[in-house]
């Protein structure tokens, strides 16, 4: 299975700290070692960084490290995979333009089917479903919308999209504008919100704390969002199967929480990630 | 003035030589100090490095030197911003899909009043011409062609619309599918093909140089256009204005001399450039 990590804030932050744990699955403590993705938004631009080498070891994650990239909204993806080239063209987090504005997305799972139409606007470059299922999404939201709806519309024209796709497999995805962080849980995500009075967090990964009061302001919020939690002194709130959260500004402004909310524990979680491993990005 | 840098190759090659050059007349031996971007297709992937550091001091242009990355297409740019922000957003090469391929385009010039269409499938994110007149392009392209045309076709339609575009003001530039590398010189661009028998290169701005022979195979074919000349002892070709040449496997593949073509000195192009710097990117 790969990995997601995804953060959203009110203030352009750092995410060195969270990236360091995360990174460490890329290859030492974990077996995500074929490659990773990061994307920043840094105004209304993207930074990607990408490399084929195993993230806990890659001079490009080392330069997220050193550049201390500052950015409201990122999403990075760390890779094992099971099948399939490695190729630059298959490595998320994609990117396209839409209405514009760029947006960044990233993928966990596996979907089968999904069929591009002779009219889209948006194709496949490589060869992984997870691209395809982010160009349906794009060519379905500019079908419906000439114009960039608001956050209330977006949202819910996604809640369909992730309700028809999850149909074909599994699908945890992390989507961006620049604005907001649309999260969907197909088996595991966790998130947390910090704010003040912020506290001394702890790596699980690593054996490096950081105390947040020191270097953020009372007005900070940060949500950051992955498949497991990266901190072991917080508690992390996990996102129910099937649950989509938009983040903005640090916070939660659109969930749609099952009914019936059902959450996998960790083992479950890596359980359906291995029966879907023989098909997996 | 900005420069553009690009190759071209029948084989994947590290263009760490020529950026070499390049990238010291960003900050050292010329004033193209507000930052750079470099494009190297891998494969169909993109990978895009940006820094609004000076590209002479830049850790991310160190990158390139120390991954010695290897690409059969490249376009590079050094900004010497004389207005507008320097943001990411901003910042080239650009980067769109089109038919289910990336497409890479630098620009060095000024082009006023390009104007969106309602109907327009691709929109510029930053506020330069220089994405505007991109997405002008690829709009019109995916107009005329709902499927990739061949080449002639594809540089005939180029053509027509680099016609169109010059007339808008000073348009010297680098565009590629990762199969070809289209240049247009509004001013000033040079190139050099590089093949067996293969001899040694010195660059102009350093005092560096690298025996092709012993880094080559006889097959090998290296396309090399740039801004100004980067090499002392190579004799590099001309673009006539107004010309549009299209590179692939490193050489020549269409271009259309103007019947009666004109070259411009270095001071009559650097004096054009500063004719329109109070507007240039």
């Amino acid at each position: 299975m790969c990995q997601l990590l995804g953060m959203n804030c009110n203030t352009p932050t750092d995410i060195v700290f969270s990236f360091e744990a995360f990174r460490r699955r890329g290859g030492i403590t974990d077996v995500h070692a074929d490659g990773f993705g990061i994307g920043f938004f840094e105004g209304k631009g993207i930074r990607l960084l990408h490399d084929d080498q195993p993230c806990a070891h890659s001079p490009i994650a080392d330069l997220v490290r050193q550049y201390q990239i500052k950015s409201t909204n990122v999403i990075a993806h760390i890779r094992k995979a099971t099948q399939g080239q490695i190729s630059l063209a298959n490595t998320h987090p994609f990117v396209r333009e839409l209405w514009g504005e760029y947006w960044l997305f990233a993928h966990n799972g596996h979907l089968s089917d999904i069929q591009a139409a002779a009219d889209d606007v948006y194709h496949a470059v490589g060869s992984t479903d997870s691209e395809r299922a982010f160009c349906y999404m794009l060519n379905q939201l500019r079908r419906r919308f000439s114009k960039k709806p608001n956050k209330n519309q977006l949202f819910d024209a996604i809640s369909e999209l992730a309700t028809e796709l999850r149909e074909r497999g599994l699908f945890n995805f992390m989507l961006s504008n620049g604005e907001c962080l649309l999260t969907h849980a197909g088996s595991l995500l966790f998130y947390i919100i910090r704010k003040a009075p912020f506290g001394e967090a702890h790596l699980l990964d690593d054996d490096l704390s950081v105390d947040f009061a020191a270097v953020t302001t009372p007005k900070d919020k940060v949500a950051v969002i992955a498949t497991l939690p990266l901190t072991a002194n917080e508690v992390w709130q996990q996102l129910a199967v099937n649950e989509l959260v938009m983040f903005a500004d640090g916070d939660i402004v659109c969930r749609n929480t099952p009914v019936m909310p059902r959450y996998l524990s960790k083992e479950e979680g890596l359980a359906i990630a291995r029966a879907y491993g023989s098909a997996a990005e």
